[in-house]
């Protein structure tokens, strides 16, 4: 019995994470990444691709796992140099990730798709599963404080993920690229990463193309929330602000609602879903490469059992 | 008794040299250094100015004496990234210089001219002396070879200087910065550095508005050639090809003609040179640090028993 396409739709780290241990499960052809490119920002006139390049490194295994973007032994020695000249130096870029903005942005000036470009990128790097960004044009996550409108990037890394989050909205209606169309059309199932939905799997699914397509498909979830707060990054008061919802696993199934035809939770935190929604308490904090294959392949037996793939 | 500003031109290391020894020589406020920029590229998308950087870390006292071009204690990550994606590696940037190509390049896209631009960088540095380029407008020297016509950092480093050069010439038709101009018309001295007739120094006098004003200005230049070879770089070879001129000290006053009021050349290089022009037969070669400040003191010395400058 040979299993059909999955599509896994990722943010940064934890989504990353999840999917080194899919990619580590399956035969490549059968998995496609489609990640979030919302947070995408031109820094030192650079195009930065942070969650496109968090899962290339981390399914070519040359991933900082331990501080969760960039590349592993990675230097600073350009950062420091721009601090000396005055340069905006909030958001660091190492000295090796330089060459992929600085190949991505060459590239993309002489006319190729960031699809393209993300897949001569992973090609380089020996990943054999693609990796598809959302859309080949700009479309960027907007978070509106009550001090004002920020990029994305803006908002979490500048300013801490302090200013509370009032709004959530994308800039730009670019659509889903050919590519991302096409491998929704092949997929016998999809799986959302344990990745934030407002700011990581919404822009994903507000891509116009995108979401009619996830709809006719059996998705499955993995929660980013376990034993009431986020892995990473600024989810919980984003349930808060956003929704009026606590920091539970089950506020993250009630966003998808119902997309979803099951969903992956840590032991424990199974309390308050919808009893109609099929969920599997496992063990889902990924710190290390092997807890990544275990859940990866917990979410697939799991999606076997429930007769929505094979 | 005050001595009046000194403008001096210069190419890449042997014309920063003695620009460092000039530097430690004279109060900042008498030195102006315009500085050949046809050599510039746009590589990996960014803006880099080979001379102008060559001359802006040595006279930071930062520069990789040794290598002769780059940071003192550089790393090579991006372009090992580069490398990797198949990108451009015939020319290589170190990390910390990336720094200086991604903001001067971004300070290009908002508008800064290159003069201001530098002018921030020697600034950032600590360098207390201007160090203007020589044309805020892109004048690129061209080389026309039996094989095709390369731009110079082309025909220099991914050629290695091989192809024969039969004709040099500049492409764009950028005049002198205003910074430039002002600077020689409050200048009392001139010094041309021991760099390239041909393509460090001549893209300098063929700018619209410069040699004009040189020529109202007393001139001495220091032979880049030493006993019979040129202490760095392709000069040899384009004596014999460009004029049909053996590599001596003398050919390169030949070249500078009626622009000269003094010469400064090696011990024992004087042979030949038209008895009209004075001579300084000293040691040229510089090495060290203290060779740089000797050198650019005799040169001062020779200036003021020629009575050109107090």
């Amino acid at each position: 019995m040979s299993s059909g396409p999955l599509v896994y739709l990722s943010g940064g780290v934890g989504g990353a994470r999840l999917a080194h241990g899919l990619y580590y499960s399956l035969p490549p052809e059968l998995l496609t990444c489609i990640v979030n490119t919302g947070d995408d920002l031109v820094h030192w006139g650079l195009q930065v691709c942070p969650d496109l390049d968090t899962m290339l490194y981390t399914l070519a295994d040359v991933a900082d796992v331990e501080r969760g973007w960039g590349l592993a032994s990675e230097t600073f020695e350009a950062l420091a140099g721009v601090k000396r000249y005055g340069g905006e130096s909030w958001f660091a870029l190492g000295d090796r990730d330089l060459a992929t903005h600085l190949m991505r942005s060459e590239w993309l000036r002489a006319g190729a798709t960031l699809t393209q470009i993300t897949e001569r990128l992973r090609t380089a790097l020996g990943v054999r599963a693609p990796i598809l960004p959302m859309s080949d044009a700009p479309r960027e996550t907007m978070i509106e404080t009550p001090s004002g409108t920020l990029s994305f990037q803006r908002w979490l890394v500048e300013a801490r993920a302090v200013p509370r989050v009032d709004r959530v909205w994308f800039r730009g209606d670019a659509a889903a690229s050919p590519t991302v169309l096409e491998a929704l059309e092949r997929a016998r199932l999809v799986v959302i990463g344990p990745s934030n939905p407002y700011v990581s799997i919404e822009p994903i699914l507000a891509t116009p193309g995108v979401r009619e397509r996830i709809a006719r498909l059996p998705v499955l979830a993995v929660s980013p929330i376990v034993h009431g707060k986020a892995v990473k990054g600024p989810l919980a008061g984003m349930l808060q602000s956003l929704s009026g919802w606590p920091a539970e696993a089950r506020s993250v199934a009630r966003y998808y609602g119902s997309l979803l035809r099951g969903y992956v939770v840590e032991h424990g935190d199974h309390l308050g879903i919808d009893s109609a929604l099929p969920v599997l308490a496992t063990h889902t904090v990924m710190k290390t490469r092997s807890e990544s294959r275990d859940l990866a392949q917990a979410v697939l037996s799991f999606a076997k059992e429930l007769g929505l793939w094979s």
